[in-house]
């Protein structure tokens, strides 16, 4: 459909001109129905349509008007037994021109019926045209998406939401908004809004900041997440809390970055991480099953974070294929390949990639994988070609002895490509990893409209920071260790498993959590093996802390992405398709220009004034 | 109960001391059903809870704890039957701490039955204590509202968030909130979420600005409300829009203001007023069907805005009584009373209270009315008192030929008190409106849980600037003229109505809203006549201006605030009192001490630096 609309689009620009009929819309005829709503049955009604101007064809003196609103689009056709007025007004209309048609409904001939339409049984005879609005001629057309630049289509941002694509994400969007609302609401949770203008308390990224007018030199921030909101909102007993929160994160132009996001916040008290993935889980598979009809699993998959990395070279594994990683390790000792020797020796891991089919990749087929490898880390990526007698080419030479035993040990056969990346375990399994995605669509492994979910878990609390030589959080420090390592936490920070969690969704981080401390003591000993300062944490969090002395009950949470959510359901590459208002790379939104300076006036009301510019860092 | 609860608080706190008893909550017995659940029928059945100690009583030597969560409050019995520890355990229990009781549930004595609690039936012998979080001595008694200096309450929001009211008033906005969403879903309109961070385009308040980084000199504002971003989703075809909207002004601390509030922001296509009461009357009707199960009337009685003020003294009418405001005008010709005279003489008003059996009112009860008056800028307020005779006292002496002309006319009977305002008409309605407004509840003229809703409509659109010698919008600039003024608005401003409108109840303002022009000629013609230069148009609104020149279609809206609706649905004073974490008047957060000075590099990252205090206005 979309190119025959683009044909016409083309077309019908090179007849745009000034309008010169145009009558008042200040006393219009209102719709009577919408342009989704006529059938067959509806024959012979009277009906005023209000919409604009999709298509407008002449057919040797008559017109067929498509006209388009939200609901759907119907043929209008101004004919012969038109009055002579509305055949005038009808050559007149121009692309997205916003028009009232009167008319009365008609079968359309047998041979004209258009299954593919859901009104393609009936058109509308038109009696009558109004012009609401007129158009001026389009930046581009709507609906051609890939052709427009993307600044243009924010630029023009309420054409650019006219698009199908636009429309139907935006009201997916609002579905699923809808269903994760009912869903949260069944089972007992309470929409709490929480603040927006808050106390800064930096984690992680950078806060937006506001200036306060009352309190000159004082500032709110904007809430990276409402994270010490809704916690407090369990040490005040709400029980089981969810916002669609809006959070603000100033962070330095990149990727798939906005400056605000929405997460679908919650907290849970008196639960475990089982209680909390099963809300989860209910939520994923309400919203999937009312919205796109999918039904999911009623239980996702568990994997510990050892053993995403370990199989899929990720702790947001991509689960919609298999090809996993596997362990060479305890093959390289002996083989003579000194690199790979050299790895085990020192207790690295040497981690193995068998690509079916792979045998007959070119060396610059091999070379671009091994780019890839090395964008996470690895120093190289290593190959051997499967063949019916052994293994060839590159590192083949070192195994020929053990090629069967290999084979075996690996399930690969003949016309197999091998790949291994030696190194750390981590880095190993990373970038063989990142290989593996590669290949995934490459080799087009993944199939379409699936949904693989599941749990990442057990994550390392604290990891050894070689630089500072000191214990640092992983994630973050109000996370609860597993309750095995409580006891011994201290003696052995890099053991301890938190309980934190991560959902993810076809290689997509979906959503993090994790179980709170809300003990003050236990919270103190965490700050101390991190090195956290008492009057930092004090000065930081001291609110939450001091709430945690009055009855505090044991609770956890997690938040999944809105737009991440909407993104990976719609299978669009940015977050921005699934934003009504999104800003570009550089925050700024091309619509309205926002960032933009203010008045001077403004600034001094709030005690502030620009930094002179031999002073400005970073900005020179 | 709040007594009950209240003495035992006082009690209790007398013997608060250091915790000894605690244990370890890692590993704590989670509840299998909450405190609200247990009813007789499930006597015999094992369960754990899991709650605060909403009281602990001794009756010698036997433990009766109220334990409370969300869901209610159960009584849980420790007798001689427990075990030694768990004995210990419940005599070392404090108000608030939080708990994990074990225990069977059995049936209450006939003569312990409590009919009032719906848990009264049964109690819980327990037979396991385990301590998850203590308390240390609260800073208020908890259900003790109206002792508490409010900045404590906010410093200590998650405990004043305890109790039973301010549990009541969340958790009725969580509905409300719900059921808003759910109407309007039904009604066909999506919810979209717009930008947080946008253009600054002041208008009425303050903007709230927030400093770029990556853009620095450039400011992105929070929106006022999303005014402009939900007329462009119409412009986008997205037909109807609402949106649970946060919004922010930077207001002058004052009364019942917060720097956010809700709105629930609802625009449509291709409607007349017509359509959008309809959508607004369904919308409240639901929510206080659903929620409260009152039933609104269908359709709200609808009065012009010089109505409003004729008869009752206010844009937003309190209708829960009768008791209008008269006029009295046409008898101050010839009544010897100079005042009146001249005031009649020169086009002003008289306008007339009668209070039911107010004659008996003191002169100092009559002096506090004349405050009210004068704060509403009347220069006194005239009174007389209806005798069998005819009118005595104050202004009587003038009129008492024409007593018996005055009582038939103005339906006055021995016993009333007449009030008098003499002022051009809009202040004698406002002051001896605020009269009104006072007496209606001095009276006790207001029956209790009455909701009033009405429409008022047709104002002015614009209105002349004595001082300014201009015409200025009454309102904004966007609203459409009604019809039968588009023509000849040029030629007498003061006379055109706009089409804008306001939702009233129980004399507040709970919504506004307007049809929107849609029209750039037309925009630009209201731009004229208020003598907005089309520059400065363009800067601030030109995005939108742009818009409308590509197909935009008629529309119309209007904004319930939610934070007003939940402050008149529970009766509360302040909108305070339905937020979860409000601001005070100054706008600071008690609790978490924001807006707070922040570090000298995060302002330089900013770009900015603090104005020098010689420089600063309004800090001095």
């Amino acid at each position: 459909m979309t190119t025959r609309i683009s044909r016409h689009c083309r077309a019908t620009r090179l007849f745009l001109q000034p309008v010169l009929v145009y009558i008042s819309r200040m006393e219009y005829k209102k719709r009577t129905v919408t342009c989704g709503d006529l059938r067959a049955e509806h024959a012979g009604m009277p009906v005023v349509l209000n919409g604009w101007v999709h298509r407008n064809r002449d057919h040797g003196g008559i017109h067929f008007i498509n006209l388009r609103d939200r609901y759907g689009i119907t043929q209008v056709v101004v004919d012969q037994d038109a009055p002579e007025a509305t055949r005038h007004l009808a050559e007149s209309l121009k692309m997205e021109f916003c028009v009232a048609i009167t008319g009365t409904v008609r079968r359309r001939p047998d041979s004209m019926i258009n299954p593919d339409m859901q009104t393609g049984e009936i058109e509308v005879a038109a009696t009558g045209i109004q012009i609401l609005s007129s158009c001026e001629v389009l930046p581009f057309m709507i609906d051609e998406e890939t052709e427009t630049r993307e600044d243009l289509r924010l630029q023009y941002r309420y054409l650019d939401l006219r698009s199908f694509g636009m429309q139907h994400r935006i009201a997916l969007r609002n579905q699923v908004s809808f269903r994760v609302r009912e869903y949260l609401q069944n089972q007992g949770f309470y929409e709490i809004e929480t603040p927006t203008m808050i106390k800064s308390t930096p984690e992680g990224a950078r806060d937006f900041l506001v200036p306060s007018r009352l309190n000159p030199g004082s500032f709110y921030a904007l809430p990276q997440s409402p994270q010490l909101y809704k916690q407090l909102l369990m040490v005040s007993g709400f029980d089981r809390y969810f916002q669609l929160a809006h959070c603000f994160r100033d962070e330095d132009a990149r990727g798939d970055r906005q400056p605000e996001h929405t997460q679908i916040d919650m907290e849970m008290s008196f639960v475990s991480r089982d209680d909390v993935f099963a809300v989860t889980e209910g939520l994923m598979g309400h919203v999937f099953r009312s919205t796109l009809d999918i039904e999911l699993p009623a239980r996702f998959p568990r994997l510990s974070y050892h053993e995403a990395m370990n199989r899929f070279g990720s702790d947001k594994p991509d689960l919609r294929f298999e090809m996993e990683l596997q362990d060479f390790t305890s093959f390289a000792a002996g083989s003579g390949f000194g690199v790979f020797e050299s790895v085990a020796e020192s207790g690295g891991s040497i981690k193995l990639l068998v690509v079916p089919g792979g045998a007959g990749y070119s060396r610059k087929q091999i070379t671009e994988l091994e780019d890839v490898a090395k964008t996470y880390h690895a120093k190289g990526l290593a190959f051997a070609k499967v063949t019916a007698e052994g293994l060839e080419s590159g590192i083949g030479k070192f195994f020929t002895d053990k090629a069967a035993e290999i084979k075996a040990a690996f399930g690969a056969t003949e016309g197999d490509l091998l790949l291994f990346v030696a190194d750390s375990w981590k880095v190993a399994c990373t970038a063989l990893g990142a290989v593996r995605t590669r290949l995934g669509t490459q080799l087009e492994l993944i199939p379409a409209n699936t949904f693989a979910f599941a749990w990442v878990v057990d994550f390392p609390l604290f990891e050894w920071d070689d630089e500072l030589q000191k214990w640092e959080p992983a994630h973050h420090m109000f996370t609860m260790p597993r309750a095995e390592y409580l006891e011994t936490m201290e003696q052995d920070p890099g053991a301890v498993k938190g309980d934190l969690y991560d959902l993810v969704c076809n290689g997509y981080e979906m959503a993090s959590g994790s179980i709170r401390v809300h003990n003050p003591e236990l919270q103190q000993r965490i700050f101390d093996i991190v090195g956290f300062p008492r009057e930092e944490a004090e000065e930081r969090f001291g609110f939450l802390l001091k709430a945690f002395r009055y009855g505090a009950p044991p609770h956890g949470g997690i938040a999944p992405g809105l737009d991440r959510l909407l993104m990976v359901m719609t299978g669009t590459p940015t977050i921005r398709e699934v934003i009504a208002f999104p800003k570009n790379t550089q925050g700024i939104s091309p619509m309205d220009e926002s960032p933009s300076p203010i008045d001077a006036d403004q600034l001094r009301d709030l005690g502030l004034m620009p930094l002179p510019r031999e002073d400005a860092t970073g900005q020179t």
